[in-house]
């Protein structure tokens, strides 16, 4: 008998990325720009390509691949219980850019992977971040974790109880467009003005001052006193909204991610970190903030994590098959 | 064989209540002014007190009765595994408030309720106002659901796939602390300036213009202006609150119970909802508001629920044995 295969894919408003593991590992990876013409089938349609070039870079059958996990952009809507999506930065037909060349207002992921494959499971990009990091990554198993990126974009995947938070659609997570200052003139691509990702994403405080974001962060460590001014306050706003999220899910443990964190987590910690503890004792006491432990593998082991039997975890913590492994 | 018993307390920083039913619904209720002086054991010792004149009024032996539900305020600390109350409104020794006559830091609760029960099972108050309207109220069995009390304070229970939030301590929910606008001068007893209860509740309304929120919120109805900008702006960050709460959790439906939404609820919900469904459609199109089912039994209630045999639950959806009962 052949050994089972996984197939994990990492669908952005940018690129898309297929890998396919075994038991041992990852095996190959793949990735493409993610088209933007043709029918809103385009995108799964080209997800599936990716992945069977990813067998044939492996030297696999494609035919014997019929398990993915994927981990995709949003947010998710339900087409009679199939998770469509519904992304701004791919879909032309949301009317929230001019310069997508489609008028898509929904993907049909769901049905179209399904086609193809027997066992199909999709969480949204954060949800994926959050189960990598707690079954390989920094919060092994954590019963009451939040998983945050900052990067171009704000994102966070919740864990409750053991639980991780999904709701109604999938969609748990989105807390980067909770408001925190409704009186700011900060901008979201959502259309909000003064929530979290208008306040500090990497895009948004670039498009704000006019430096691109490594350039920003960098002058900040560097002691440029405007920059510093800029980014300080930038950690605050994500600090209060860590507190938000504290006292709203008694959280234990933040494990962050993102280029931002990966670059200047050690000295932004402690800014973050003071606006969570200053604040109701009884929940913010003892709250930790921890760096991800996957890194740029985190999308991809991620997926992988959501369609791999259980018997390969054990596999897997021991062998950290992902370090040795190069697309 | 003697039918079972089920005890439930309702312990708030103002009164407790005890009572006590069988399968057929509640069968007496006693309540008292919660104790401020003595040992730290006093708040628990007096519940049980209070647990036995139920009992006697009911003509029940007191010895049969050994499980018991418990809805309290919070926050709750643990102290090796067993919750510990440090509610403000009651310890002295918090430092919070100085008209309180004890040094208390923490209130043992589940320690001493332990020593007498066999069975205890205690959740924060909105966490068992939450059980009370999904098992018997307005969101029975609803999987995506936030449960909201506008009053004296604000408080949320939180559920999200079918699982009801609790969090590290058991203190999830406490999003009435919240920053809605952390640069606001609207304080909160909690030291906050700018969360949603420094913004809303009546006691901040009430202390903010020096009218007591019951005449505030009807002059607000008759059309008298000032008022009625105050108490729409208080609605509108309640709206902005629970659009933070639907993108973070991917909410479907807000039951919203407390003195004000009673009644208030009528002309405000609209305009609460209008904060939350003018952003970010695709996670709050279709998120709907409902008044709470139960009321005033909504604490004894939750906290019978928390305890109850699940056999009950079909009896007492039946005969809604709460319509018909006066302490």
């Amino acid at each position: 008998m052949e050994s089972l295969l996984v197939g994990a894919l990492d669908i952005g408003g940018t690129k898309i990325a297929a890998s396919v593991a075994d038991v041992t590992g990852p095996l190959a990876r793949v990735s493409q720009a993610t088209i933007k013409t043709g029918t809103p089938r385009a995108v799964p349609e080209q997800a599936i390509a990716l992945l069977k070039q990813a067998c044939d870079k492996a030297g696999i059958d494609f035919n014997r691949l019929q398990t993915v996990g994927v981990g995709s952009c949003g947010p998710f809507v339900a087409n009679v219980g199939m998770i469509e999506l519904a992304t701004p930065n791919i879909c032309g037909g949301l009317g929230h850019r001019t310069d997508l060349p489609n008028d898509w207002t929904v993907i049909p992921l769901e049905r179209v992977l399904r086609e193809r494959f027997q066992h199909v499971v999709i969480e949204n990009d954060c949800v994926t971040a959050l189960m990598a990091e707690r079954t390989f990554g920094a919060v092994q198993d954590a019963a009451n974790c939040v998983y945050v990126t900052w990067s171009t974009g704000i994102g966070f995947g919740l864990c409750v109880d053991g639980n991780v938070l999904r709701g109604k659609h999938g969609n748990a997570g989105h807390a980067g467009h909770m408001l925190l200052n409704p009186e700011s003139a900060a901008e979201c691509g959502c259309g909000n003005r003064g929530d979290l990702e208008s306040l500090i994403s990497g895009r948004n405080l670039s498009n704000a001052h006019g430096i691109p974001a490594p350039e920003l962060f960098q002058s900040a460590r560097d002691g440029e006193p405007a920059a510093r001014a800029i980014v300080v306050e930038a950690a605050r706003w994500l600090g209060r909204a860590l507190y938000n999220l504290t006292i709203t899910l008694d959280t234990s443990v933040f494990v962050v991610g993102g280029s931002v964190w990966l670059h200047h987590g050690d000295w932004l910690g402690p800014i973050v970190m003071q606006e969570v503890e200053s604040r109701l004792q009884a929940l913010t006491k003892g709250v930790s903030i921890v760096p991800a432990g996957l890194a740029n593998f985190v999308a991809d082991i991620g997926a992988f994590s959501l369609a791999m039997p259980p018997a390969w975890i054990a596999e897997w913590r021991k062998s950290a098959p992902w370090q040795a492994f190069h697309s």
